[in-house]
């Protein structure tokens, strides 16, 4: 399928999936560290941006995942495709803040999310503006990801219309029907996450 | 300090911290498949055992480790030592089971842990008849103990008496003070899981 | 496929595949801390047996593994079979010592292996005798293995004659036709493997 | 002691640290997607810069750290600090290709490095230009860094004059007072990678 990227065009709030959906040209309380949209557009053409990446999952009561939430939305061309949250880390944040800031952006307030007590992230996602450099694929920048696995508790409403998480048992999640609709090659990604959750057969 | 066993003799519930307190001669539904106490005693002398531990840690609402739990526990001699949850994996058991029942069994009911979704262990940690072999030590076996960190969101009621568990923080639990308290060298194990939970300094 | 065992018979040994190959009833040098093969064969049947396992691989001169190593032997039916470096951690052995041990019993002298300088394996893999449990079987014992991926540098010569090692580049070792032909699941570690390298799409 | 950054000002290689003895104006075969100097400068005030860090290792026979290397520098302004190899990611460069880069760079070319064959780093060090935010602090920027450990078979001859590699027992790499001597906060790396590779006690 055609290629998007986590955060493919400037909007105030730096965030991957919001590019889509929100045009207001400047955030409230935005920090005079962070870039403007024209000097973040020209940063992508040059530096490697830092991206945070998770992905919601359902466990039961010994921790164990038994479902993986996939977002669905349509791009501005009408197109449907699935992701997982993404978003840029800002200056000055740290990964955790950053992480807690995108999950609650893409999954709403309401999701309940338990972020890792671990730092690590379960892979280092490389996205190259050229296809085939690595598994995953951005056409505006050169974008490298953290991804996290993050059990939700609550009720996932994600805040934008065109957005809704989809949840999926591991063997489904990690079929190549599903990987086909992932943007940017992250079905690789999903099968990744299964894989360090001994959940991929 | 002297050195501990993680599951010193043999015990029907073939639980590491049972073991000083619990001498009732035979479990209820003991399954067929487990040794009895005098095979056990005589496995513990040519095989490596398999165990599990956990050290429960209490969270902020961003998933950051605050707390560090550290079991005190009275020795059938009268001391005091430090430790952590600790116990042997049963024939048959996974180590997903082991996790949990050995958890329940030395927090209580109303811990209310929360698993990790990963099935990798922070560490494994070795520990031999002989000192000095590695960084743990346990007297009376050779026993290889996969070694997780487990936020708990309850109370925890230590199921026998002479437990209890205290909070540290990170850097307290770090100290040499408590190390010199825990048994068998788990001091080492407290500081690698600050190291994994990037809390050490 | 049918299932085989990693350690399946009593053997004196110790060692997962010799068993298939070598009858000689007693070893020489044996000590006194193990056990006899009755005895061994006793304790499978009661206690989880502790063993590592080593996926050999090659890898390019900036570390990217390039091929995967997976052993061919035939069993006692005269059936061929595929699988990986695998045997038992013996009581008083460290985990690097009887890695070392199996790679060299598995590979031969002039492997030339390069033992990871990290103790923690890449995934725990938990056989039971009863298939369904996990995604790895063994008839005959319940067995909890530490998995290791080990680069060689040298030329793999199998000491017995019924085993050769097959490089499969990535994307081969990881299809459902190597799957197939791996004993007792084995497939699945494959996959984590790569997964964990980085190498799974 | 005083804060050094590991890639403080612009400089034609975007290396850590060859900005502090390389003061070329300009780099022969530089790419049109890179940025120059004052663009570098001005981006390190409102982006997170992506870094990759190595901590040089030696290993035994059986792949056991047996030393850890440390480098040693004078900044401009004569005072001798510790640091390890430290590096910026550019534009287009894979992870691995810079960390090949950087450690050639600050170890030389007869270091031969073997550079892990998984992509995860042993952490991801968070570096902000307000101490007290992480464990990390540098003066000029926020920079977020994977850091590896890498075993090195050959000699090390650091291409610069400043530099020199230090090799520490791992008991005195981890120690305070080698910690008081690194820069922006990598004592703490140093405890990390130690935790990692089981030799922290």
């Amino acid at each position: 399928m055609s290629v998007r990227t986590p955060d493919p065009e400037p909007e105030p709030e730096d965030d991957g999936l919001g590019a889509f959906r929100d045009a207001n040209p400047s955030a409230p309380g935005s920090n005079p560290g962070w870039l403007s949209d024209i000097e973040l557009e020209e940063a992508r053409r040059h530096l490697p941006m830092l991206y945070v990446e998770a992905i919601p999952v359902r466990t039961d009561g010994s921790g164990q995942v038994t479902e993986i939430g996939i977002l669905l939305r349509s791009t501005p061309m009408g197109e449907m495709t699935r992701t997982i949250v993404s978003g840029r880390v800002r200056f000055g944040e740290t990964i955790r803040d950053a992480l807690f800031r995108h999950v609650e952006n893409d999954l709403g307030p309401m999701a309940f999310p338990l972020l890792p007590p671990q730092p690590l992230p379960f892979t280092v996602a490389e996205y190259f503006p050229i296809p085939g450099v690595s598994a995953y694929h951005d056409d505006r920048q050169h974008a490298v990801s953290l991804a996290f696995v993050v059990p939700v508790t609550g009720t996932c409403e994600p805040r934008q219309d065109a957005l809704e998480v989809t949840w999926f048992p591991p063997e489904a999640a990690a079929s190549d029907a599903v990987a086909a609709e992932m943007e940017g090659g992250r079905g690789t990604l999903i099968r990744l996450a299964l894989a360090n959750l001994g959940l991929l057969r």
